[in-house]
């Protein structure tokens, strides 16, 4: 058997990354081989799932700097079919990838915008003087680094020797514990998903609108939870985007959808809220990184 | 007397409009007049502030699509000394600007991260093979147009009518209730304050943190505002930047910090909360937009 997973392109990125991890986690796990099939966005990496072009999707959900993904999020709302099946945390250590012989002679530095963020201590403190190229991804600049000298790249370390291009400084990110969640992707009631490695769910990720704009709207779905035991390790705000003020709340639970206590919260929840979600419940991998 | 603020640029941004409007209403109801300092980023507009620099700022904080502004809450946390002093409601309504003679000829789209997405739809359906160039503001590219036809720069039509260029699509969003809310800042207790309009504040703004990652840690925030009847007009999280699932949370609360019940609110709040900031009480002007 062989897996079509879709993840944000080109080679070198750390979506990439992330689904090279997983898909090694599932080759020695169960034997299963994967072809993993890169798309210029995320939301069409999600589409591409959706529409039964592939059978996974490895997509970012939050960097523990930049916080959210919202197009991550904005899109699984949207399609209304997918199912999340595992997640897994990469960690994201950023090197300056260039030609040049020294920094000295660098005047532009390309990444993308989180990237470029995430680096913009480092960049002050050594290369106060260059210009900033915000571009798609990480790696898009990486084949114009040969024909000039005086540019530079901020991508992983494993995009330098996929390119076969020298790093000229490692670790240049301002926060050393940046990591990034991913969520590994199928549709709703899919067969691959019991073709997987059977795993024993600790987290549930729902989303949900409240019916009006009153004290305590809000307050209400949270109390269920609290008073189940049921921890919420995320709440995240998103607009509906029929009008400014208007949320839809997406809301990660530590705990499986088929326990009991679950089972009672989702029953009482709907009593509070207008449209809910359940993208399904899911295990964290240990897939070779610290997370 | 006249003030400096400092907004977005280059000119034609759309934090240059709500500046612009700021600065209309105030002449208006008060004879003061301003002078407009743009600056190369949002961050960079708040330290200019907090340094004294201008005497006030004009932010960015969330669209009715993408939502927040997360710069501006990552910045406003950051610096610890500024104050909201209004906020303000603009219409977003964007164009495409090019000195192409049709859609057919564009090869490259450029504009801010958030405008490029507010369009997404609209640019998949009309140039769905160009290559989309996020940059730092969407008027940063306006001055190569007329000097490569191929590309094109996505902008308010009153950037195009300040730089002279034609607009080849209008109202290309594809949401068509498109806003953006601005918050206009000062230094905390700065002089600037008391010579500025009196208003009745309505909402106020606070952050903090909670102590730990246990059920019901966040809920209790909340419920101190639900028994008061005070009303949450908006909940957003962001990353403390120190590990992955560890929060802080903006809050934006409809009423204003002086009251009774706000006071007793913000009292009980500092036994549930770890680091609490209150960016000030505020009013949200109407200066002749939609919102």
């Amino acid at each position: 058997m062989s897996l079509s997973i879709a993840h944000l392109g080109p080679p070198g990125t750390y979506a990439e990354q992330a689904t090279v991890l997983y898909v090694n986690w599932l080759t020695q796990t169960t034997g299963t081989e994967a072809m993993l099939c890169p798309y210029p966005s995320i939301a069409q990496s999600l589409q591409a799932l959706a529409t039964g072009k592939t059978q996974l999707a490895v997509v970012p959900v939050e960097n523990s700097i930049e916080g959210s993904v919202t197009m991550t999020m904005d899109t699984l709302w949207q399609l209304d079919s997918l199912q999340i099946h595992s997640a897994l945390v990469l960690p994201i250590a950023h090197t300056l990838i260039s030609c040049a012989a020294s920094l000295d002679e660098i005047k532009t530095v390309y990444s993308h915008p989180q990237a470029l963020a995430q680096c913009q201590g480092w960049l002050g403190a050594f290369l106060p003087n260059v210009q900033l190229i915000p571009i798609n991804s990480t790696t898009e600049a990486l084949q114009k680094l040969e024909d000039d000298l005086t540019i530079a790249a901020i991508a992983s370390s494993r995009a330098a020797e996929l390119y076969n291009l020298p790093i000229l400084a490692r670790n240049i990110n301002d926060y050393p514990e940046n990591c990034t969640r991913f969520w590994v992707v199928s549709q709703a009631e899919a067969d691959i998903i019991h073709q997987l490695p059977a795993q024993n769910p600790t987290h549930t990720s729902i989303a949900f609108t409240v019916p009006a704009n009153v004290p305590g709207a809000l307050l209400k779905p949270l109390q269920i939870f609290a008073q189940l035991g049921i921890n919420l390790s995320r709440i995240e705000s998103r607009p509906t985007k029929r009008s400014l003020g208007e949320y839809l709340f997406f809301v990660d639970l530590e705990s499986d959808v088929s326990t009991p206590n679950m089972k009672t919260a989702l029953g009482e929840l709907t009593a509070y809220t207008e449209v809910i979600k359940i993208f399904g419940s899911y295990s964290v991998l240990s897939v070779g990184s610290k997370g």
